[in-house]
């Protein structure tokens, strides 16, 4: 995977994280960066803007880093290893990759086991992902499924109570969230697929109070987990 | 105030909102967009790209529209107004746009009646702002006073119960919020000031089992929004 601009290059290289290449503007003057390249006994691969641009969509203010792929995980992996109150993020074709990174960081917070996302017409592990994550990605297992629909029935199969998120739904206050959890979180545009709608046991509404009434994806998720997370604490 | 971007021309020029100028690439080929603007009976000024390039830091994808300034208010023309179990949210030095953004739709959302940021040293009202909130921001107060503190001050005034957010603090979902409050959300990266946190009567925070534990700006003040409208509701 490629990450770029001078900030993440500056995270990573103060990190102990493996490094393969580094890629970098033969106008580059920033002195920080140079040096921890320098101690780190890296030799960067000299480019012009243009080939850089080439390299990546972004900003790359003349950094790009290659680095490991972060690590994801197959459905059996990681879920028949996990018991009781365990609680899972279902991420039904999300796309904004702020989204995505802030949803890991409040999984992480609240002690999410797993994320499942599609492996096609989903955001994926992007450069952004990672920043947006704050340094939780590493701590979060990411499931890849090749279809959303199946995995929810092999959840249901190990005892799994499936809870979309939607507009229409009863109030997210008043389930029982001690037992194993799995909740679905939709799309930015078009919310949680019908389909995926239909496998649901429950659909949760937040209740609000605008005009507007709607949230963001990554906000919507941190209410349902802080929620689940506060039910569990109080029946302890 | 610029926007700039494809996506948000268009949602633009969908609506009735009043447009001062567009600037279009004379590569330009987006023809429903042309189309918008001929219906609109506006005649673009045409650039070449290095010249939009100069206009905006962003991708404009080769459309530059100048539209009226979003309205703020000064803490005089808002807060002397609010009555009852009103709700404001402070901003303590927010630094990124997406999570304004996300704010003042949740915030619109869950009924808050006013949003107070710092005139320096703070996020503006950018485009990306803009996006981020989803077409709330038209329908939410923002205030801008020359300093938080003295604008906590006066809050305390007019009776407001001042909530600070931070790691150190009381369980959340223990405060009685149902009295005039306001809740302070710190910066990304050096939460609440140290005076800030002075003034507050509460410091909350919001438990969490991650090793990491923080959160997203933007997922805490929904998450704190979301308790504050949840046991209102569940009081009246």
């Amino acid at each position: 995977m490629k990450i770029y601009g001078k900030n993440v290059a500056y995270e990573r290289l103060m990190s102990d994280e493996r490094i393969h290449k580094i890629y970098l503007s033969n106008k580059f003057r920033d002195q920080n960066i140079l040096s921890l390249i320098n101690k780190k006994n890296i030799s960067p691969v000299y480019l012009n803007n243009h080939e850089l641009d080439k390299m990546c969509k972004g900003l790359h203010q003349g950094i790009i880093i290659e680095v490991e792929d972060i690590k994801t995980y197959s459905f059996e992996e990681v879920i028949p290893n996990l018991n009781n109150e365990t609680l899972i993020v279902i991420l039904d074709h999300l796309e904004d990759p702020h989204n995505f990174g802030a949803i890991i960081r409040s999984s992480e917070a609240f002690g999410v086991d797993a994320i499942i996302i599609p492996n096609d017409r989903s955001v994926d592990i992007t450069s952004t992902v990672v920043k947006t994550s704050a340094g939780t990605i590493d701590k979060m297992k990411i499931i890849k499924v090749p279809n959303i629909n199946n995995a929810i029935k092999k959840l249901k199969d190990y005892g799994y109570w499936i809870v979309g998120t939607d507009m229409d739904g009863v109030d997210y206050t008043t389930i029982d969230y001690k037992t194993k959890i799995a909740i679905v979180i939709g799309n930015e545009g078009k919310g949680i697929s019908k389909l995926v709608s239909k496998n649901c046991d429950y659909i949760a509404k937040i209740p609000m109070i605008g005009t507007v009434n709607s949230l963001n994806a990554s906000v919507a998720c941190g209410i349902f987990l802080s929620e689940i997370s506060n039910s569990r604490r109080s029946h302890d």
